[in-house]
């Protein structure tokens, strides 16, 4: 495989800079792969390709350099100060192959891809979307076909024009967030007309991961959950994005159909998310199963999980590049499910289950 | 299937009488099996036996009736009290085939469940044993061969006692305890030479449950456990027991070893036991997870488990009732290491792939 | 000190079922008196009236009697069963006091409990509001001056009735639920005219009495509360009251205003309330704060409590009735705070200081 | 008041580099006195020393330089980066009036402290030991009158020799740490001899801090407190010390104590401390509380605090060198007790009570 090309949507954001600055810390043998499922010794003869087989660029609606968002990401304890330095080039490179996002058209937006494939000889890009999240988008008649959305790209959120535009510049395409991004009918038409892969959505990087390994325990175990309540306190931007009612309300539904996935039925319980603005780049869950045993007894798990967005998210982005690099067929691929909160596939939501069904399909 | 008689070492314990009273309650239709993994639909077609076929009875150094122990799980908030004059008939039943375990003398255990299974007319005889802790065995070069075993049965802990009579009296053996049991060489060449299957041990009822869960789940995502502390609060007797230096021990071993398993590394930290009698049968389990994410970055997970030891314990024994009973090969039955924190076999110590080798198996 | 009245607004509500059950309990010496503040040393000589004065009544719109709800707290683990038989007798002749409240006619209520205090020869009637909260109350005009509310009762909401039915009774009056119940201007005049005491309001039972003492932890310390952030999850009625938006705004309020009292700022940070109907009588409330210590340095506190609220707020219903039946002055009585989220009078917040202003007003 | 010394036992240690580091940008205003309560409204009257009047030096067995400690800190983070470079000045006068404690000579160690203040135009010296925490010290007859010890300094723990020696140079003494340090009846005698006053012993920074105003809020509240159980995971030198079955004896003690004092019983449950060096400066304490309620209903507290020992401990040693600065009556200060563990006096152990022992202390 030649080399790869990672066109990051949201690319001056928290994630992609901890993923551009982490590659190349990886490459130089600096840091290592932690958190990079690409790494398992499972994937070792997946033939994915080479850390310094990737090319980093993207878009981004704001114009902070990289080199300013490492320096913010080092003082909020995402990135350690010795990495700082040693990235410097490799943040220089990929700053040169930023551009505005600000224009909002689709067409400007592929010819900008592909000019980064041609200036990079680039075999194949991933367009990944690491950007904020946005509100739920109302159903519009001329999202079910792709003759009706090619008269009407106006109707669609930024999301699902990045993708629009990474289809028609032949890019597989990643939604990373909740955002709209490909799940509509008419983009998956487009995925088959232009013949590129998609997967997502929602990264599975917190209270959903361990949601989707302790729902399978209670069902394995016949323990019947009567309540599943979550809160999450986050910082930064997307905890300002995620507790808005809308947003809130599509991050919830997803999460409570983990749940109704593996337990089957649905379970009772709500799921807050709270901004904290001083939390910074970290996220707190707190999660209360009440449960019920043998004989009607009740008893509780309680799981508090606290974790660095950045530090979560970004290898899962560069696991994600590397697998969709390989994927070979149009459509959306289920088999990454395991990545994701929501990947409304079909398949198992237990997270070992899904694991299994990664491997089986990384070594086709 | 006949009959199944169901022996229970510890047979007035709260694990055994919540046992007893429990399936008559499910047998009557009053409760519904949860917790009760032979339930499930993965083993509907497994030819298990049915609730109406299990005929109850034990051994005991204690002499409290059950329907005085019923009481007190009442009392405790095991037992619903709704339910304790519905199961007074049973328990009258199995009280009549509970024996005094006071001679320890192997010879009379094994007449007291051969007279068990002829006076009830029954097909095969599990014996399970949830009497209380022992404190762990000095190796002894008699427990490496069954020849020279029998010449030296006062060198057995009690449990391997109990586990020496099942097997000379035809019958599968079960240790839902860490105590010593069936694991010495001699009774393994026992259980080959009688025909009898056993299987354990220690019963995975709370915080070793949850790592088997969560180790995989840090294993898959590449994340880097650094360290795994765990605090366990338990009333009840065996909390006592456990609570002991000795026990202790032998308890944290296997818990680290979960980890160890899932994990491919040794893992820093350390696990206490302590005993707290106010809680009563009830009991919390408090872990800490630090583990390190991509570039270092250090988080946390902390588990708090509540649980009820007895309603948690008591459907697994007659799961593993139920499944013993359709063993057919002698020795080790590594396959039911789903219910066990140290099973001591080769297989996987991650919980859904012992699900997996357990449904595989009852489909055989 | 004669005989006392206890009118309980909600009698058959589970805080006043278990007051009266666990009042009877104590008088007959067969439960201690644990919970009940009025009990400590430091109120041996504060001349309140003995457990055998007290004489229970009440109101409520349902008609369950007694000894059912006393069977629904057994069953749900807030009432011993061997309690229940043993308060029988006076369960039914409380059953004997309590009065429809469907009327909504103040002139009725009053009626209704001047005929209890001369039917029991009673000195002093203190009527105690702990029914189910209500929603939040528009101000009225009406509501500012007792002239005007003489002619507009039917603007009150039940609450306010009560308390208004109560100081034309000559009646001291005590709110033990957010609702508006005494806390309109109209009502203070009455209270003074009436020449009655009134107290409250909202029981500090839970999350709040913790607040009441970490926030001055924080405050001593010189450290810095960046976010405090809560959920609490509550079973039973009270439950799918206060998790509707109207009541919970006002029961936030109430939780903000302790931290802001104490920590001399307000607080980043949300409360949420959650009805988990499974949970029956118990709640639990997990509070997280982020706090910065020396040098910037971010720190987390996290708490979770689980309580039954009954039997948390019942003692504190018995010691309010034991409290103001001494209480000699007219008007509101601030000395109190030391029981409510929110006493909305000038005095400390923390809990500690709000002890000390009790006990130097009960040795008065 | 004119300039006052303190001198570190301990000096380069974390506790000690961030106390120097923390006062250096707190003068030069670079950073909030965050956590020092010498500087809330409380004592603006007290006649505590300024900040610029404040000279560090100490002694200490390792001889790493103060600026590497902190750029060690920078990396914990503990310091933040942006204040390393702003404090170089202040550390490297520190670094001058750093002495060697490898004599174990406690008439060198007073010479030292002697010259320490002469060359700084010191008015009062105050001697905090932040060294780590000692094994306890069997006791030995020498140690109870003066006349004996000086015969006999051999006998002492190099804590106890600081006492000493800080004593026989006329200055006030600190035990920051649970080390016998002044808590022998000699040195008591010394600090009488002297007329030099002296404190401890054991700040208290986490658990026992919030136990120190949890257990009051109990007692206030009449609930009977059955079990309060504890583990501690301490990274850093100290948590290796502190997890030593010796000193963690000794400081169980004094966490028990702190709860038996204001519960006015024995309070069953363990506390385990176990050191995680991954966990670095930081430190994570569980509680858990199981207390029961009226009529024996049973319920829990937990309790999770997660900080950075530095940064909780070093505004702490500030404001007992300010404090201590002011302390005009020789012998023990039991006024102090706010800061301790385990101050061993006569006096509350809530923390609200000692607060306001401390205000007016400073106030008289």
């Amino acid at each position: 495989m030649g080399r790869i090309g990672v066109w990051l949507v949201g690319a001056r954001g928290s994630v992609a800079t901890t993923a551009i600055a982490g590659a190349a810390a990886v490459r130089a043998g600096a840091a290592p792969p932690t958190g990079c499922v690409s790494e398992l010794p499972d994937f070792a003869d997946a033939g994915l390709p080479a850390w310094s087989d990737l090319v980093f660029g993207g878009h981004d609606v704001v114009d902070t350099p990289l080199v300013k968002r490492v320096e913010q990401l080092v003082h909020g304890g995402v990135i350690p100060a010795r990495l700082a330095d040693l990235v410097w080039t490799d943040l220089t490179v990929a700053e040169g192959e930023i551009r505005s996002g600000a224009s909002g058209d689709p067409a400007r937006f592929a010819a900008d891809i592909t000019a980064f494939r041609r200036r990079n000889r680039i075999d194949r890009v991933v367009v990944v979307n690491v950007a904020s999240t946005e509100p739920p988008v109302r159903p519009h008649p001329a999202h079910q076909h792709l003759s009706d959305v090619d008269r009407a790209l106006d109707t669609l959120p930024p999301s699902s024009l990045y993708a629009y535009a990474a289809m028609r510049a032949g890019c597989a395409y990643v939604d990373f967030t909740p955002s709209t991004g490909a799940w509509l009918p008419a983009l998956d038409e487009l995925s088959h007309v232009m013949g590129v892969p998609y997967t997502g959505r929602d990264g599975k990087t917190g209270e959903t991961l361990l949601r989707s390994v302790l729902a399978p325990m209670f069902a394995r175990r016949a323990l019947s959950v009567l309540s599943w309540s979550g809160t999450n306190l986050l910082g930064g931007g997307d905890g300002a994005n995620l507790a808005d009612p809308g947003p809130a309300a599509s991050k919830n539904a997803a999460k409570q159909r983990v749940l109704e996935g593996e337990l089957g039925h649905p379970v009772d319980g709500r799921v807050h998310i709270d901004h904290v603005p001083a939390l910074g780049d970290w996220k707190t869950a707190w999660d209360h199963v009440l449960f019920e045993g043998f004989l009607g007894t009740r008893m509780t798990l309680q799981v508090t999980w606290q974790g660095c967005d950045s530090a979560l998210a970004a290898p899962l982005v560069l696991d994600l590049a590397r697998f969709m690099a390989t994927a070979e067929t149009p459509g959306q691929v289920p088999e990454l499910a395991f990545f994701f909160k929501d990947p409304l596939g079909v398949g198992p939501h237990g997270l070992m289950a899904q694991y299994d069904v990664l491997r089986d399909w990384a070594r086709r």
